[in-house]
């Protein structure tokens, strides 16, 4: 019996690999002779860069490289390299180089902080050879329009009397002209996925700066003044690059990242998509009988392009049963769920706690993939399809 | 597809009728063309009267009688009719004529207390043509040797004048002669099924009084006495009867209903297991593809011979896969219960207390079962046999 294990991480509890461990320790003993794939999945959040290198196995690679921090002092960001017929890609979590758990670089103002080391990474990618990018925009700490990522890139940003202005909020609003004709001609090559479930635009009342500057640690009343520096820096950098992208949805991801790189020619798509074929879980689930899926917590959102949800689609299109084990499953959302599982569990075997469910997560997880294995397992050797 | 749902109830939740109830309302939903056949079980303790009834349908009638309750007083007791092949049955809860809850009987002293209208309703049952008693010994309040049984039954009493004594603890010390040749004749024509999970003997440490007496009302002072009344009543009682009864296991159950029961002729069995042979619970499971079983609790005590563990081994015998659905399963027993079921598992779908899974258990059940069907329905369509 061929079982794929696909699951998200569960937040706060188990990263995406550790629940794979976990659901094959299970397995095994209801099944010891089943063959299990551990896929663990990601939707292009926190943890992505683990799960994809734990489930390419060989084809995947480590890297680090040292890099401008959020900060400005040099910092080592850890990155990806998956090797696939189709060439090398590269993935990056933008907050391994400008994370907001990054202490060093949260003491400094954000009005100081710059995305410029992001740019920094994806030259020294380019110069590899690399042009191949899927970009997990989660986390970061730095609200500067993504201005850092370009200047590192080759656009120049002038003041009035010609000096470069350094890509930080509180300089741009002395930004007089950009020049966008050094921008690496080399992104023009590239397939750069962004993967974000933020939906922002740049600017505005919804904008990268009212939704997610206040946490990031602009104050109240600099609010206008940041919405109105990056407002004024994107219309510059629009027009010089000849392509409009602030008004998109996900422009504001990650303090305007999310329009730096669709300026450059990203694309926004669904982390898990952009995961799932990465991982070749295709591959995998088209050998497969049975596919197990889950994260922390599942509800409607689930449905949302969730890890879970995508893991569901693919096995659908292969036919293969997929049942969803999560902390919890939320009630009220069960029988939308429903139809798109093969049985959806949660972790407790009995009346228990959050602090207890989560601190006996992996054990319950365990416990949960044997049972139902067992229960397939004994439930297939009894029939064959239902009449 | 058919599926054999024989849960015993969930104390202090649900009724093993319910259980089954809610555990069909969710199959259908995920496998609307499902076969399913409610077998509610019980173990011969407080519910096992409605289960019977409920399992066998039209075989079974509920009927009532105007008897002698606990404390003296005229009370409406309820026993089952089951017709099958061999005859009729009839099922008995002691507790419904001398009912711990019973809080006008509660309000005699339990010194005056008698369980002579259990004799009276034996006797009922006898005149009617009975031969075939299945009785339930749990929640009894009396504590009387079981003498008001016998003294209905036709056992005399009598002191040193020759004079009647009333068959209560308070009289018993008083008792200088018993004859028991009035005693029905009719019993020894009978089958008497005693359902106890009490091991104890009539008198001593572990005997009747001291270990139940005091929830039913005995002051420490007089466990002595009490047990000395027993004592003492069950020698003479025993030498009129030919046979010694007072320590064989369970003849301290129910005040000593136990001791009573088996000096005329009756039989201690399990009470899952006649149970289950009342309710043909073998007939059910030979046309079935799966089974639910399940309780409030599981654990290591499940396996003995608890209503779930009686399940899975008639289940085991059919070939059938039988699946465990509790309330909760003690995750330090899982592994010894794990080989028995095809799956164990809980209520909760995530973290919750106690209260919220009793509250919700009946929709917490369909919702396992829902899941759970679906999940077999779709892997058996899936694929064949396990390789």
């Amino acid at each position: 019996m061929r079982i794929v294990v696909a699951p998200d991480s569960f937040k706060g509890s188990l990263s995406a690999p550790d629940v794979c461990a976990a659901l094959a320790r299970g397995i095994v003993r209801a099944i010891p002779e089943a063959h299990i794939d551990q896929r663990p999945m990601a939707d292009g959040g926190e943890g992505t860069l683990d799960a994809v290198l734990a489930a390419v196995g060989a084809a995947g690679r480590r890297r680090t490289a040292e890099v401008t921090g959020a900060g400005g002092a040099r910092t080592t960001a850890a990155y990806g390299l998956v090797e696939r017929d189709d060439g090398t890609t590269a993935v990056i979590e933008v907050a391994q180089v400008v994370g907001i758990t990054d202490a060093a670089a949260m003491a400094i103002p954000v009005a100081q902080r710059s995305t410029r080391g992001i740019g920094e990474l994806l030259r020294m990618l380019l110069d590899a050879g690399v042009r191949r990018f899927m970009v997990g925009l989660g986390g970061s700490s730095t609200n500067d329009g993504g201005s850092g990522l370009l200047a590192a890139l080759g656009m120049a940003l002038t003041d009035a009397a010609g000096a470069t202005v350094p890509p930080t909020p509180a300089a741009l609003p002395g930004v007089r002209h950009v020049d966008a004709r050094a921008l690496d001609p080399r992104l023009a090559e590239c397939d750069i996925r962004i993967m974000s479930d933020v939906n922002n635009l740049l600017t505005g009342e919804r904008g990268a700066t009212a939704i997610f500057g206040p946490q990031k640690g602009v104050q109240q009343d600099s609010l206008a003044a940041f919405d109105a520096a990056l407002g004024h820096f994107a219309s510059l950098a629009e027009a010089a690059v000849g392509r409009r992208v602030a008004d998109r949805p996900g422009a504001g991801a990650a303090g305007g990242l999310g329009f730096a790189f669709q300026l450059v020619g990203g694309r926004f798509s669904s982390g898990a998509e952009v995961v799932a074929d990465l991982i070749d879980l295709d591959g995998a689930l088209a050998r497969a009988d049975w596919a197990i899926t889950g994260e922390g917590r599942s509800d409607r959102q689930t449905l949302l392009a969730k890890a879970p949800f995508v893991v569901a689609e693919h096995a659908a299109a292969h036919g293969v049963p997929v049942t969803l084990i999560s902390g919890a499953v939320d009630a009220a959302s069960v029988a939308e769920l429903g139809p798109h599982f093969a049985g959806c569990f949660g972790l407790p075997d009995g009346p228990m706690s959050l602090d207890t469910c989560i601190a006996g997560a992996a054990d319950l997880l365990a416990a949960r993939a044997e049972q139902l294995a067992r229960l397939i397992s004994l439930t297939r050797a009894k029939g064959g399809p239902v009449e």
